[in-house]
């Protein structure tokens, strides 16, 4: 399992829809409209997509608050993060992180550098010190599958150290929306014009779509040349060009999906938090990672299939070993759902597991 | 002008509606019925697409005859050579050819072997020798521009010169549909088990969604696992993947589009022959490459862009030189259109241009 989401593989062990907590999407669905966009948009199936994406980018530049000439495009996050791996030659990682780094990495021949992080899934900034010029950090903020933001300060520090070592910081902020609203980190390197760091997000979780596949990002402009030059063309098709032109510009729905987050992740951290044989990692984001003590992953993932949950087990992920479970917070039904089996299966783990 | 189809670039030079003669795609449009197969595919984008495309492969390989193991999918035919050539030490490509194959292997850091078409536009099998253990021989089948195909027995007697060296023959298909039946080389390749080979189509061109992104291959079992390794996940988005369940079925809108670009191409390459100051190549496929005896492309495509309508120049193309222009097949109206132009560009030529 070297990603979530693959309920395909798991439908035929269940009799009926499965509820998917392997992967962490807003629970609200998109916002409401788009179907006619998209619809509207069908009539540029017979042309290929704009190859600058000039209207995607403005889109883009106004809800980031940043020039379109910043403005990254690509096919989900993970092609804009692809682009930035083949323009360097060594890649550092934290583990546990999300697999597609290393995977692109070694894929594209680079060196790969892990730095474990710390008992608090903090990052040891001690080891930062490996950075040599040219070499690319990416980190994610909030990570997967930790759940954490890196703290403003913090991360101010690392942009610090990672450009004081001419390196590259390039920081995976696809779940950025669901944190609590604390900082903005394409405001703080605004200020810098964004030299040396490269942010990235998607439309993919917070916006519902993970099928539409659209990922964008923002750098110097020099960088986005740059980068550009490394991606294939019109990897964005028409109707997520056209989405991408559509979703941002829902300012309620982007409220309340964060507010109903915030509510869900509080409520889910403090019910699981009671429920004992588990530890409940906290979370700045919308999924949660759960420790079991005294059962490993496989056991757990097979109890929620039973019972139509689909878990994502975090055996697959660098150095957390095959007894955490990653969970996504999802609507209060599905949320009261999640627990009521985390409660039996807590207490009933020896009789129900049937291998 | 890298690629065609950028109309956006030059809609400011034109009061009206520019007709598109850059890029090359089927002019009767998309099969019916597709809208609501896109309409009843919303609900997908809530979730990921499946990450092994199990039912388009599925859908494919009924298509092409062949074992859904053969068979790769990609965002357009491009993404699928990509990781062809991502596969390889060293690429030959065949010039003038779709400028990518070379672009994306130089992006790789590749070693790039360039191999002139003889003054006809066949290959020059002589020079085939180069090819070493490992290399990626890339041959467009019909070639873009030139709109050539290879010849039955010439493609058998490539085929055996690749593999007596040790290479792989990938041949880039995108517009295979448009040419005459007179052989198909997944059939004539399934008797090999598609070794060292690969076949790359598209929905782009025939099935007239250059929008949706949705290119797919047939190579044999091992290679696909290998080449499938390279890609990126999910980059199918879902919208294309239910357009690649539906639209492979339409026989009747199959056969349809195939008389129809015959008929046409025809009608052009009749009608384009009579007019004097241009070369007109023969045509296999959907397009037509001429060559202007007296003037460069920059002046045709200023000439024809005021007249409403976007030629491809085709400069960009290695050994092509500026006098060259490549012209869609596209329905009667917009062909009798450019041909009036055409007509009228010839006579007129000294006294309309502006520059």
């Amino acid at each position: 399992m070297e990603h979530g989401a693959d309920l395909l593989t798991y439908q035929d062990r269940y009799d009926g829809e499965l509820i998917d907590f392997s992967s962490n999407i807003n629970p609200l669905g998109p916002p409401e409209g788009l179907e006619n966009v998209l619809i509207d948009s069908f009539k540029t199936l017979i042309t290929y997509p704009d190859i600058k994406y000039r209207k995607l980018k403005e889109s883009i530049s106004n809800y980031l608050a940043c020039h379109k000439e910043n403005v990254l495009v690509g096919n989900g996050a993970v092609e804009i993060i692809d682009s930035f791996v083949m323009a360097t030659k060594r890649v550092i990682i934290t583990t546990p992180s999300f697999s597609e780094y290393e995977k692109r990495a070694v894929i594209h021949g680079k060196e790969v550098i892990r730095i474990p992080y710390k008992e608090d899934f903090c990052i040891d900034l001690d080891r930062l010190d490996v950075i040599r010029k040219g070499d690319l950090l990416i980190l994610g903020n909030p990570n997967n599958p930790t759940g954490l933001r890196i703290e403003k300060g913090e991360l101010k520090t690392i942009y610090e150290m990672v450009k004081k070592a001419k390196g590259f910081l390039l920081l995976d902020e696809a779940f950025f929306e669901f944190c609590p609203e604390d900082y903005d980190s394409i405001e703080i390197f605004k200020e810098y014009n964004f030299e040396s760091v490269g942010i990235i997000r998607a439309a993919t979780k917070f916006f519902a779509l993970p099928g539409i596949r659209l990922g964008y990002g923002c750098t110097s402009m020099e960088t986005a040349k740059k980068i550009e030059r490394n991606q294939l063309p019109w990897s964005v098709n028409t109707l997520a060009d056209a989405a991408g032109q559509f979703i941002f510009n829902d300012k309620e729905y982007i409220e309340k999906s964060k507010l109903y987050i915030n509510n869900e992740r509080q409520f889910l951290l403090d019910e699981l938090s009671k429920i004992e044989g588990i530890n409940v990692y906290n979370s700045h984001t919308n999924y949660i990672l759960i420790k079991l003590l005294e059962e490993v992953d496989e056991h757990a993932f097979n109890y929620f299939l039973q019972h139509g949950m689909v878990l994502r087990k975090c055996s697959s992920f660098l150095e957390l070993g095959n007894n955490h479970i990653r969970v996504a917070v999802k609507d209060r039904k599905n949320n009261l759902r999640l627990l009521n089996a985390f409660r039996e299966y807590n207490c009933k783990k020896d009789e129900s597991y049937k291998g």
